[in-house]
Order: C-alpha cells, then sequence, then structure tokens
C-alpha cells in the first residue's frame, strides 16, 4: 500500500519564505499569515492522506462502471466527496456572494496539491467543477449565477466542459455539435462530446454541462462557436430540480489511468441549453479560465511525481540490496538498503529536485493570477499568460519522467499493481494530453506567447532574471552556485528567442524548435525558483532558523539542480539552432 | 486496432549494406545471402502481422488467469504458439544435433524483431526457453541435453529463469532457496521465487524451471549459488513425462503490462532438482546467455516502439486537424493531416530515428556474438561484453520514451485503450526493468565493462569511430552531417572516460555520472551506426540502386540523427564532470 504525507513544511518554504504572500500589496494575502496557512495546509494534508489516499488505489482498481445509463464511482468515493463538501474545501478561492470562502487562488493552489497527489481521479470531479464555476462566474448573467453557483460551490452540483468531438479535439472549428434557438431564448443542443471527465457520476444532484456547439446560420469554423451551460436536471424557477434534460452517456472510455474518474461519451439529443456569455465567442469564454486550468493541470505533473517520490524514498530507505562502493554502511544487516547507492540517489535527486522547484513555478503562477485578478496588474496577466503553456507542458512532462522514475527504483516491483507504483505512472500519463496536449503548449508558447504584446512579457522575464542576479552577485554563496548557472541558461534561452525572430518569415523553422524552447523555459524558470529558493534558505539560516537541517537540505538540493539539471538549456538550444530543415525533410510518404 | 507491418526493407538494409552479412568470414554467414534472408524475414514478417500481432490486445484484454493451480493463457495464443512451433520458429539458431537449423544468431535476431514488435507478451514464452536451452546447452551433461534440449527445441517444452525472490533481486546473494542432496545424485528444491515469466501455463507438455538455489552447507553468498534443473514433470528414462515435481504456482502478478504473459509466484517444496554444471558456480552459468539475453531485452525495447511508431505514422497521416502553418496542404479538406505540423514531425523523426538507429546496433551486436562464438573471436567478446549494457539500458530506456512519444500523437486518443498506443508504453515498460534494471546496467558498464581486460575494449572502440572517420573523411556528403557530429560525440564520451579514470579513488563520483555514460554511450553507438548507414546508402545510390527515395530517406533519418539527437552527449557529459557531492550531499533521512 503506497503512503502519502503532504509536504507541509515545503509549502509553508514556498508561501512564506519565498512568495512571502503575507507581505504582498494584494487584496487578501494579508490574511495569510504563518499560522493561518500552516492550519489549513495541515488540515488539507489531513484530509488527503486520510480520506483520499486509501481510495487512490481502490479508484483505480474498481473504475466507474454504467449500468442502464447510470454511472457509479468506485467504493468510498461518495463518502470522501461529501467530506469535501462539508470541509468547505470546494469553496475555497469562490466568490463569497455565492457561498465560496474568497481566499486567494495561491491558497486554493497550496490546498490542491496534497488533494491531487493523494488522489487525482477523485479531486477531478471537484476540478472541472471549479472550471465550470469560474466560466459561468465571469460571463452568466446575473440569474444563471444565482441559480447555479451556490450549489456549484458547494458541489451539491458538479460541472463538466464539453469541447471534444471524436473528429477533432485541438482544432475545434471542425466541430459539428449544433444548437438551435427553441423560440424561448433557449437552445436545442445535438451532438456527441467526447473525453468528458466526470460525464456522469452518482456524487452530485444535478451535472452543469458547458458544451462547445455552433449556431445554426453563425460564422463558419471557430468564430462560429458558442458556449452552452446544459443541466443534466433542468432548474426550476425556485430552484428545484425539473425535468431530465436530453444528455445521456454514450460509454465510459476504458482508459491508461485515472480509472476512478468517469470520463464519458456524452450524447446530447435537442437537449435544452442557454447561452453562456456572447453568440459565437465561445471559444472566449473557455479561455477566460485557461490559465488556471493549465495551471491545476500542470500541478497533478508534479503532485503526481511528489507522491511516487515519497514512496521512492521509503523504498530506498526500507530495501536492502548490495553494499555501498565505499565500505557497508549496514554492516550489521544482510545488505545495505538501496539509497547507499548513487545511481540510486541520482534518480531520487532527478525527483526530488524537480517537484520542489515545479511547486514553486507552481504556486508563483497562482500568485501571478491572484496579482493579474485582484489588483487588476496587466504585467501579471501578461507574464502568467506567458508561463502558463510552460507551467502545463513542462510540468506534466518531467511528472510523467519522474513518477516512472520512482517505479524504476522499486524494480519488478514497481511494474506490478501490488505496490501502487505503476498507477501514478499511468495516472501521470492523461496531465501530458489533456487540457492541450503538450505540442500545442509549445505551439502556443512559441506560436502566440512569446510575440504576445510586442514580447513585452517576455522581455519582462528575462529582465527579472537580470536584475535577481544583479541585485544577489556579492553573494558569494549564491554566485558560484546558483547565478552562473542561472545566467548561462537564461542566455541560451534568449540565442533561442534571437533564433526565433530572425527566423520570423520561416515558422517551419520556428515551430520545430517549440517543443525544445518549452523545456528549456521550463528549466530556466525552475532554476530561478531554486536560485531564489536557495537565497531564501540561506536568509532564514543567517537570521537563525532553528530548522538548519531543513534550510541545508534545500540549498544542496537547488544546487544539484543547478548542477544537472539546468544545463539541459544547451541542448535545447544546440537543437534548435539547427531549425527545420532536417525535420521537415522527408515526404509525408517516407515515414 | 493498431496496425503492423514488418519493416523487411529495413532489415534488409541492415543486414546487407550495413553489415555485409554474406561477405563476413564467419561459419554460416556464407549462406546469407539476399534472397535467402528476405525470404526469412517476410516470411516472420507475415506471422507476426497475420498470426500475433491480432493477438496482442487480446493478451492485453485478457490476460493469463489462474484456476485451481492451472493457469489458462488468453484465447489464440495456444494456437499461435502452434504454429510458431510447425514453421520452426523457435528453433532457427539452435543447435542442430538437437534439432535446431544451425543459423546464426544475427539470423534469429532478424526473425524475433517482427515477432516481439507484433506480440512481446507472447513471444517472452519461446524467449525465455531459448534462455534455458542456451543454458543446457553450455553447461549441461550429455544426458541432460539429451533429455530436455530437443523438446524445447521445438518447444514442445517451455523452459523458464528463476532468479527473484520477494527480498531479492538484483543482490542474489542474499537468496534463501535451499538444495539438499536427495543422496541418488539429485536434490531437494524449497523456496520461492517471484517474477517466473512464462512460470505456467497451458502451451507445452513440460516446463524445464532453471532455478537458482543454496546448496546446504555450501559458501555464504553469491559464491554458493547453484543452478538446478527442476521439470514440471520429471522425465522418465525413456523420454516420456513421470511424476509431477513439487513446483506449483502461488499466483499471478497483476502487472502494468505484458499481460499475455503469466508472471508467476513459484512455489518448490522439496522439488526434485538436477544440479546444471558445476556446484556453486550457478551465477556464471547464468550469465553465460546474459549478452544474448539482454541483447533481446534492448530489442523489445526498439521493437515496441517500432510498432508504436508505424500506428503514429498512421494516425498523423489520417487524422485532419489544423492548417499547416506555411498554408492549407490539403485545400480541399476541412484541415490540414497532423504530420504537416513541425511539433509532429518532430516527434516522428525523433522516434523513426531512433529506432532504426537502435535495430542497427543490435543487430550489430548479434553479429559480433556470432563472431565470438563461431570464430572464437575474443575481441569481438570483449566488444559485445561492453556494448551489452548499453543495448539492454539505452534501448529500453528510449524505446519506453518513444513508445509514449507515438502514444502522445494520438491525443486523448493515446490515452484509451481502444486505440492499443497505451499498451505499448505499458509493455515496453517492463524492459526498462527485468534482466537487470538500467541502473545496473550502468554500474555494470561504468563499474565492470569499461575496465574489463584493462580498458581494451573501450579503447577499441574509440579507436573503430576513429578509423572510420579518418577513412571517410574525404567524402564531403559524410563529413559535415555525419562525421563531425560523431567526432564531437566521441570526445565528449572519451572525455568522461577521462573523468573516470581520474576519479579511480572516488567510486561515488565515477557511479554518480554512469546512467549519464550509458546514454552518452547509447547515442555514441547510434552515431556511428548512422554514420555508417548514411555512407552505405550513399554507396548504393552510387552504385545505381533503384530505390532512391528509400536511401534517401534513410540519409535524411541520419542526418536528423546526427543534428538533433547525438549532441546530448555534451549535456550528459557536463553532467558527469559535476562528479557526487551534489549527489550524495543529503542524509538519507533529508530525502
Amino acid at each position: 500500500m503506497p503512503i502519502y504525507n503532504a509536504p507541509t513544511k515545503d509549502i509553508q518554504f514556498v508561501l512564506h519564505d519565498l512568495l512571502k504572500v503575507s507581505e504582498q500589496d494584494i487584496p487578501g494575502f494579508e490574511d495569510l499569515d504563518r499560522d493561518f496557512t500552516n492550519a489549513v495546509v495541515e488540515e488539507a494534508g489531513k484530509v488527503a492522506t486520510e480520506v483520499l489516499h486509501p481510495l487512490n488505489v481502490v479508484g483505480d482498481k474498481e473504475g466507474c462502471v454504467m449500468e442502464n445509463g447510470v454511472v457509479r464511482t468506485p467504493t468510498g468515493f461518495k463518502d470522501a466527496f461529501k467530506q469535501m463538501q462539508d470541509g468547505g474545501w470546494t469553496a475555497m478561492d469562490c466568490d463569497p456572494e455565492y457561498g465560496g470562502q474568497g481566499l486567494p487562488y495561491v491558497m486554493h493552489t497550496a490546498a490542491q496539491e496534497p488533494f491531487v497527489s493523494a488522489n487525482m481521479a477523485f479531486n477531478m470531479y471537484q476540478g472541472l467543477t471549479h472550471g465550470a464555476y469560474s466560466a459561468i462566474h465571469a460571463h452568466g448573467t446575473d440569474a444563471q449565477k444565482q441559480t447555479y453557483l451556490p450549489k456549484m460551490v458547494t458541489c451539491e452540483w458538479t460541472g463538466t466542459m464539453n469541447l471534444t468531438e471524436p473528429h477533432c479535439g485541438t482544432d475545434l472549428g471542425l466541430m459539428r455539435t449544433k444548437a438551435v434557438p427553441n423560440g424561448d431564448g433557449g437552445y436545442k443542443i445535438s451532438g456527441q462530446k467526447i473525453f468528458i471527465s466526470a460525464g456522469e457520476h452518482d456524487m452530485a444532484d444535478n451535472i452543469i454541462h458547458l458544451v462547445l456547439g455552433k449556431i445554426q446560420g453563425g460564422p463558419e469554423g471557430i468564430k462560429g462557436v458558442s458556449l452552452f451551460i446544459v443541466p443534466k436536471f433542468l432548474v426550476n424557477e425556485d430552484g428545484s430540480l425539473g425535468a431530465r434534460n436530453g444528455v445521456t452517456v454514450g460509454k465510459i472510455e476504458d482508459k491508461m489511468g485515472i480509472h476512478g474518474n468517469s470520463t464519458c461519451v456524452m450524447n446530447y439529443d435537442e437537449a435544452t441549453g442557454y447561452l453562456l456569455g456572447e453568440e459565437h465567442k465561445g471559444m472566449r469564454a473557455m479561455f477566460t479560465m485557461m490559465n488556471e486550468a493549465r495551471l491545476g493541470v500542470g500541478l497533478q505533473g508534479y503532485a503526481q511525481a511528489e507522491s511516487a517520490y515519497q514512496n521512492a524514498v521509503a523504498y530506498a530507505n526500507d530495501r536492502l540490496q548490495g553494499r555501498a562502493v565505499t565500505g557497508a554502511e549496514n554492516p550489521d544487516g544482510p545488505a545495505d538498503p538501496l539509497i547507499v547507492h548513487p545511481d540510486i540517489r541520482r534518480n531520487l535527486m532527478d525527483q526530488k529536485s524537480f517537484v520542489e522547484g515545479a511547486r514553486a513555478f507552481t504556486f508563483w503562477g497562482a500568485y501571478l493570477i491572484d496579482r493579474a485578478h485582484k489588483n487588476q496588474d496587466a504585467d501579471a496577466d501578461g507574464l502568467i499568460s506567458l508561463m502558463t503553456p510552460v507551467i502545463k507542458g513542462f510540468l506534466t512532462d518531467k511528472g510523467f519522467e519522474y513518477a516512472t522514475a520512482a517505479q524504476q527504483v522499486y524494480g519488478g516491483h514497481g511494474y506490478i499493481e501490488e505496490w501502487g507504483m505503476s498507477q501514478y505512472a499511468r495516472d501521470a500519463r492523461i496531465a501530458m494530453i489533456y487540457e492541450g496536449a503538450n505540442g500545442v503548449q509549445a505551439l502556443d508558447l512559441v506560436g502566440r506567447k512569446l510575440a504576445l504584446d510586442g514580447g513585452k512579457h517576455v522581455m519582462a522575464f528575462f529582465e527579472m532574471i537580470k536584475t535577481f542576479i544583479k541585485e544577489n552577485e556579492g553573494k558569494e554563496a549564491l554566485s558560484k552556485d546558483f547565478l552562473n548557472p542561472l545566467k548561462a541558461a537564461s542566455k541560451d534561452l534568449q540565442a533561442a528567442g534571437m533564433y526565433f525572430m530572425q527566423n520570423a518569415t520561416k515558422p517551419n523553422n520556428a515551430l520545430s524548435g517549440s517543443y525544445d524552447f518549452m523545456h528549456m523555459m521550463g528549466h530556466v524558470c525552475l532554476g530561478l525558483m531554486w536560485a531564489r529558493m536557495a537565497k531564501a534558505a540561506m536568509e532564514a539560516l543567517e537570521g537563525g532558523a532553528s530548522d538548519t537541517a531543513f534550510y541545508e537540505t534545500k540549498i544542496a538540493t537547488g544546487r544539484y539542480y543547478m548542477a544537472r539539471q539546468l544545463p539541459a538549456t544547451a541542448m535545447h538550444l544546440s537543437r534548435i539552432n539547427t531549425g527545420g530543415d532536417t525535420v521537415m525533410a522527408l515526404d509525408a510518404a517516407n515515414f
């Protein structure tokens, strides 16, 4: 049985030592003192460990089952979902006007991490609801908000996002789902949507589907797509549930992982839908919450790696196999624990230095979202728009890679389902695909975000690194191990950006390097996070912090990342510089 | 339903254009003319595509089932196994004295690839038997050989290898399985073995288990390990089957993949066993066929990537999504096929250039095994010993990586089991673990093989590269795109070797870089293969070969590898040069 313990101290470190949340001039942040955030994270960790984690394997083994159109979630999910509702965990950053607690998004993110680490498939029911909540909150009429939001804040009603159809995923302009005005202001929605997470289940009284479709007679392609609210049960004027709507489950998909989440084919057969936002502006409405949704998926990536890592460490300390090359470290035992072996440590340090850097990067992103929303800070908004594809693409690629690396520590025991390590890898795999496959994230980054507002945000990012280096280069402890590698990596990144600019008229050259650029930028972001965390840890030690081992470990882990991971930027740059010639050389028939 | 077609042309290219098998002075190679090898590979491909491939998904879905101690393989496996026997596919490189066809190992390897690509789990029943056959052939008495080999050559009886126990895998010195002399020259074997592939099933009349155990009163640890033949049914003097032996299946493991293979817990309860080879020399006997077994696992790695790649290409040509950035390429259709997009091509070229390089590397390894065995060539034996951990470790790491990359091309459709792409990733995953986890391969490479025979073999490898470059640097077409990158990568590899030598007294420094070194060496080997293949393709074109597209594609694919994959050596070197300080910095308690 796998273990999971919320890394409360590490989360607190990011919130306070790194981001210094309680000192920020953002409305609501003044309440985020150490005691309060600690209490929240501790409690979230307790729920994660005691309630959600034990159901992770259950969800994987049982999956969701459909009988006569009714979907049954795995044993225990319903009770656990009730506990999440009762604990107010579904409402943390929601609008108090609709029953939310109005906490900053960064705090929501800090609480989400343990939930996702403990049970990713389970947490998606709430996660999708949160996304639908945000869309209605941003684009709904007052009446729509009053009708749906209070119940969605509590997750008494859950939500879904319906984008994909059998023949189109990324290219939504091809979609066929139709909306025909029904004469009373509503629409009749018909079509088939696939891969709908939490599409149907037994944990909520109603399910509010947000469905993209084309209003008959509207513009062709993506410009004719509108967003609709399609409740499973229509809602009466008094808020009570009315007639069953024309939406049914076609089937539950058999997936590689996240078995605990019901991924459904949804059939809409003249279902009653209500326009959300403006006609033909459905994509804009969907994209409103894209930064948050993608940040949430990036979090899934590293949160699965965190869980897998915790187990790998436990196994490496427990399993006796071989002797340390420098002499027995457990001479009275039959062998030394795995953790004495350099290559096991190399593997664990890869995982550890990634997860901790990723956490800092993700929380920083959440902080930028708060700053953008609560302070109407356009620079923060631009910066998080730039970072979003990196958080999503880089953290999910690496999250899967390291969940797999953790599995490797177990040898053959990692491959059998009994130990639970296969599930982390199988679950983490989806995060690279959904919410925009990572290749699409790379395209978004290089094709759109770099040039956004005249390249202002990427320049601001470079400036931020430069300033940080300049302000700290007098500190010897930082300079050699942290600032120099950061400077080199940042230089690589700028050179790649320069290559793209010089090849602006040869888009195949730039786009052949987009994936490498996304990874390169991910490394630079984690490098920046580690340099800042090292500085924060050094300051804590200088300030006489009592837990010296914690801070020293933080610095040593950062040093590992800077020495052994960050230099990957040079490889990515060398690939980018080869352009598109070798990539595009073959005729399609010759693959 | 996934597709699979044997890459006959590519296999022929490696056998003849690259390795020039029929021109080699190795006994038996003179028969390997193009017509013969083509017929064999075509026919193997036909069996793979028509018989084995359709059962791949069946095996994954049904798995093996145990009822009352009897293991049932998936629907169709039994018939297919019979067809493999009848076709003589199990006997290709076996000794004619026992019914084999006596073909070179390189030919066996060429036929194995399609089988493994089509159905890895199925092919393991034969693969394990082949391993057990080799051990008995090398170490058995005449009587043992006469008793077991003829039936194992035909796979009427299958074989297994029993090494792992619940508490020990890599460190076999810890094993507890006991052997007590039974007074008539045999032994009573008692103990539990786990992860026994093909441990029990319904496709053979008898199963010949090779079991490692300790003879009571023998030396402690690994020096007291002996190897035993433990047949499921004892064999009477006349060759007929006798009493059921004391070996039973504890359970079938629930695994991430290779569901079609019955991975068993085997319980030995005073089972009758016969010593194979010498007392206490069991490890030596096991290691005799290690090079072949590990080469076979490396083949599994790239063969799964090959299958996944074929499907990814088909999907990328079929699926319409988005428009080419340089203008519509399918203007009459609703969208362009995925394959127009640079990042999709980048992904496919990564896969293609790896698989083709890996095939060349593996076949070259098989050729070295033939040369070592059939010509008693000690240099070839040393070289393949050096290469074995690289073939196993690098090709399975990359094979899994690219099976996963192929899955990514499908977007959400890659994650659902319906399309079959998840299976390739799940099946390929095991190859990184069994037959010595890849971290152990890296340790073997850096800790043992580099220094083997005074470092003679690695020096010979460097010399081989140097000579090749020198002999060909006059050829402009090779020089810039192939020889220069190879020279740079080889220089990186030598620098890493130098670092290890300089740190001989600080083993943690070397072993912290062992995994990077294994990958670095893998890249250099594939770089060398590509340079040679490019040369061969150029020569074929100069010689007026009619299929110019084939050879030009080969060169273009090689150019991709040299430009975009090979430079990874610099990153690995930079990591190695940081030594063990950051790797070993933490106390075990601080992970």
